[in-house]
């Protein structure tokens, strides 16, 4: 029984393709596990929608992952893990593991000073994600959150260098420089691009939490724990799903899975949203 | 029989909010008639997604418009304008209106030199939509294009003047500047609120042409033409539709529309779009 349930995939899902920074690293340490990513690339970003329709995006795209009968889900998006994690993981029969929690973690490790910065999207810093977790591991922790809603679309556009997005980044950083902390934390997958000019602005003593790696280990303690590690020596295959499928896609995979497309070991596919009519109601 | 038909409603249709500065303008020019707008709010914006889903979004759109049997529709989304109009226009039985064609020909009015600079989102000036208009409009017209990305996420998050928008519109404009323009069009509809700051950078002397006019004046002679004018004295009615109501679209609602709001002419409604299965296939 349990060997059988090791070989069932782990599936990864985000609102983009920054989550896929999270499926590479979860590819580099667990390299015999077969991995299923779904990106709502039609949808993304999910920034300013109604935290009602993020869920419901949310859902759907989960009934998708979980239709292959995977033995672990990994929400690489810190807006749909700060918005609806706790109400997907009370469905799902399979443990659910999101960002946010693994990512508190390291930073509350890290941390001497116990004051940390956090740099995350709106959504993530009007639900006060980040405090909730800190409150819970260690409810001394000082906590300063800039919300930096700009660094997505400059990721989107592969406009990561330079004066202006220097710039853009130093405005956001502002209030995090000048409360001293000495702990990073990135509340976005996109923000890693940042980290050479975020490391820059703090001081090389600062410490930015990497979020794709912290929350590798904890799927690997959960599997572990399970004892669901799949064992076999062969390496497993990735499956990159996206709801449009389009150059940026296919730039990322190629950077980012190199090796797995070279031995043929990764595919792409199209999941489709079907048409539909769109209904009036009042509200 | 015409009388009928000039009772029915305009409809106008944008991926997001930008578009309700097009609406504004033809109500402030033809307040008898009846308008609806839909907002795809939900899905906004349609920018980095591929041009086979943003056609499937704007069909879809496009057929709840037609369910309310409209005399006419306007497309007041430059992107939609560019991949998707002509397809439209044959399938749709009424005048279908875009952005495009009646900025083009203000432009192509204005200008002295013949140098007319385009400011546009990246499906815009890919599609080269607002060269093949000059072509047709004045072949010898001399365009300069530049397309600028991250103006609309800077509108959406409300940071339009200060240090880093100019930065960033300067950035943009340098290529047009530099190429001495005497007329500038803005290819999408966000990009209104960065005029001060373009007319600024680009002297009192350039011409920066105004799309919500342009384009209410070629609805207004189309409609005179088809004799289809509302000549009813009492003022129309306004229906926003969106696909997702949230606090950004009920600001610009207030904004724009503040005298029909208090007089209660407008309502504002959910145009949902229905759970469904995401399904796979391989690409």
């Amino acid at each position: 029984m349990i060997a059988e349930r090791a070989s069932q995939p782990l599936a990864v899902f985000d609102s983009g393709l920054g989550g896929l920074t999270v499926a590479a690293e979860i590819r580099r340490r667990l390299p015999s596990e077969n991995l299923l990513f779904l990106a709502d690339r039609a949808r993304v970003p999910y920034a300013s929608q109604s935290v009602a329709l993020i869920a419901r995006w949310a859902a759907e795209c989960f009934d998708f992952l979980l239709a292959h009968d995977p033995k672990a889900v990994v929400i690489a998006c810190n807006t749909v893990s700060s918005v609806y994690l706790t109400e997907l993981a009370e469905q799902t029969p399979v443990p659910v593991i999101g960002v946010i929690m693994p990512t508190a973690h390291a930073a509350v490790e890290a941390t001497r000073s116990g004051r940390i910065g956090v740099v995350a999207t709106k959504a993530t810093v009007k639900r006060r994600a980040y405090d909730m977790a800190f409150a819970e591991l260690r409810p001394d922790v000082h906590v300063v959150s800039s919300a930096a809603p700009l660094l997505v679309p400059l990721v989107e556009e592969g406009w990561t260098a330079g004066e202006i997005p220097r710039k853009v980044v130093e405005h956001y950083l502002e209030p995090i420089v000048s409360s001293q902390v000495d702990t990073l934390v990135l509340g976005c997958t996109h923000y890693e691009y940042f980290v050479p000019i975020m490391q820059d602005l703090l001081g090389a003593q600062v410490r930015v939490i990497n979020t794709p790696l912290a929350t590798s280990l904890e799927l690997e303690r959960v599997l572990a724990h399970d004892s669901e590690l799949n064992r076999d020596r062969r390496r497993g295959t990735v499956t990159v799903y996206s709801t449009d499928v389009n150059e940026a896609l296919e730039r990322v995979v190629k950077d980012l899975f190199a090796e797995d497309l070279s031995e043929g070991r990764i595919t792409v596919q199209s999941a489709q949203i079907p048409p539909f009519r769109i209904a009036p109601r009042r509200v």
